[in-house]
């Protein structure tokens, strides 16, 4: 019989994908450049010239039987070194090739991570406000997500509310830094707290709880910002990794796992990695794309138009009085809305072409994501109409 | 805690990938000229050169950030309707794009596909011989796999022993053809008769018995044979492709599942199946490869190889007293060993540097396959060798 539970899971819309949808029926009837969508996280700028020149190379060069071949069930090696050597070279990590899994995306990254570390039961801990996908993700796997309440002030971890959810069946714990949908990211403390209470919980409960990070904004990182490298703080860290903002190739699939060499299980959990795809049908990421990715992994976009996108925006929220968080990185922000539904907030904002996302999906009610991966020039000329909305809907402010 | 599960399918060692790893290491040895390794199912010919100019012309005219972009959660359109159009066309079938799900190759393609009609403590049957990674890849699942003992006259369907075998617990039925390992194409009758028997169990149990058709050597038919599409025997079918063999792409990682528009739940299927990728970190295959994909998926490598190949092999064999039944397509035969323990054959053929995979992890035993996907040139120069172990080994047969 049809399955029930992905049955059901047809009638739950993505908020994000209905607003999209409207921006872009909108467009066909106003010209789409009268429309302010600040409602997807896609990358606005190419990928870098050297990814597509390497591409071209290997496809003139290469043995098309090497380049299209079956890729080792753990990954091309090449690919495997080149990340390893780029972490620890930036990091001051010790990755080998064998600490390192490639993945289609975060995505497939968290799918194997999760599996990795738990059992069908076990309860995963994450932090809101966070990407509303996480809890699929995670149920998918058969453990269970719970979402600790946000710390609004900051928008880093609210560790009180944390250590009243941590149990003995928390098997691990997942962060996303710098943050969708916050733009912020977590600071050295947070991250060095984290590490305390991870460290005292598992001695509690006799179970190492793992951390799991998720960092495909990692290279998105603003003049000032403390964003250190997530695993430096904790050993039992698999980080999750995705080239689609850093290199803008997100609908290529390209990421890894990278388990830090003093992990508990840090010699089985690649080889674990590659048991799970078997059963998920997973199998390695393309082996053109692993084989250009290792040539251009230290590379980026040019990625310097979110910094210029942010600050425009985030002055005109301070200016016209909005509570906000001064991100630190990714391409979002994530204001205060100027009442206390969010949605009808947003619902407002559609009413002069602007698209923004409440924050009820992210678990973080009363706030709205920007997400200002778009051009300056619309960036820019979006400002007067936000000035027009908030002074005509919100005169008393 | 690491997950136990995942941590023991480690100890489990794949005959395939050692023998494979003997072959290279003998190879270093005394050349790999020398060793003649029919153990792999890789593909000997280069992928079409209209795919690698689709994929030059992409890169050097495509806009990144439409090429390289985030695909629609279920699939590229141009992908979708290149392949509805194409089985359309060569099948007689009326697919819409709305019925095809791109998936990573066909490993990705059966584990939505089985996603969909079953729940966890379902049945799946599949038939003996069968591609050794059936049992991971419906387990992995939360189903279970059950192997119909092989009719090893034919290797046709045993239907009397599947017969036996159908219960109220039966939610699909798994077949391979042309098939892995034995190369036999299930003739029109055998389909005929499995149509009938579904059809006859669905009544019986009150619920549709769904038949997912895994067929990765569809293109790939010798002459003569009877090699009918699968799924216009029986409504509810949903056939998983790769284009790993016909276009020589397996490290691409590009497939389907392709819905019959007749299908109970049609309509939800391919929905279904973005909702089953967010739990296992699909998310569809590489946007560049489904691009290209779709120009070129009317065509196939030069795979006429595999058929001389064949026939210079299976004249050998029955000149020299094997039992085998003649293949109708893809690159593997599947012979009868010349003692009962075809471990024990294979490991003596081993030791006239004669690489063959015993059919004991086929669900077959006393059978071996040999997988031909090699140069013509060196199929040619392992017959002596062939008749040299045989004479020398089994004088008597």
């Amino acid at each position: 019989m049809i399955n029930e539970t992905y049955k059901q899971m047809l009638s739950g819309k993505s908020v994000i994908r209905e607003l999209s949808e409207y921006a872009t029926k909108r467009g066909q009837e106003i010209g789409y450049e009268n429309v302010f969508d600040f409602s997807l996280g896609n990358p606005s700028v190419p990928a870098p010239q050297s990814f597509t020149d390497e591409m071209i190379r290997l496809l003139q060069e290469g043995d098309p039987m090497d380049l299209h071949g079956y890729t080792p069930s753990l990954g091309n090696a090449q690919y495997k070194k080149a990340i390893a050597e780029s972490l620890n070279e930036r990091f001051g990590m010790n990755y080998g090739p064998e600490h390192i899994f490639p993945t289609t995306g975060a995505a497939g990254a968290i799918a194997h991570a999760v599996r990795c570390v738990t059992k069908p039961g076990d309860e995963v801990i994450t932090f809101a406000p966070c990407f509303s996908e996480y809890t699929p993700y995670v149920d998918g796997t058969g453990a269970s997500l719970k979402i600790v309440p946000p710390d609004t002030e900051t928008f880093q971890i609210n560790f009180e509310e944390f250590e009243k959810m941590i149990t003995d069946k928390t098997a691990a714990v997942l962060v996303n830094t710098p943050n969708n949908p916050s733009g912020i990211a977590y600071s050295t403390q947070t991250l060095e707290q984290l590490s305390d209470i991870l460290t005292k919980y598992s001695e509690k409960y006799g179970h190492t709880i793992f951390l799991i990070s998720d960092e495909p904004y990692r290279e998105i990182v603003y003049k000032g910002a403390d964003s250190p490298y997530v695993s430096k703080f904790y050993d039992h860290t698999l980080s999750c990794y995705s080239f689609s903002k850093a290199l803008s190739l997100p609908g290529e699939r390209i990421g890894y796992v990278a388990v830090n060499p003093a992990c508990e299980g840090a010699d089985i959990i690649v080889p674990m990695c590659g048991q799970i795809s078997r059963g998920t049908g997973h199998n390695c990421p393309p082996s053109i794309i692993q084989q250009a990715v290792a040539k251009v992994c230290g590379e980026t976009s040019d990625l310097s138009v979110y910094e210029v996108n942010m600050n425009i925006i985030y002055e005109t929220l301070v200016e016209l009085g909005f509570t906000c968080v001064k991100p630190g990185g990714t391409f979002y922000i994530f204001p205060k809305a100027l009442e206390e539904d969010s949605i009808a907030f947003c619902n407002k904002a559609k009413d002069y072409d602007l698209i923004f996302v409440p924050g009820d999906g992210f678990g973080a009610k009363g706030f709205f994501r920007i997400a200002y991966c778009i051009d300056t020039e619309k960036v820019k000329r979006a400002m007067p109409r936000l000035k027009q909305f908030v002074e005509e809907q919100y005169p008393n402010r």
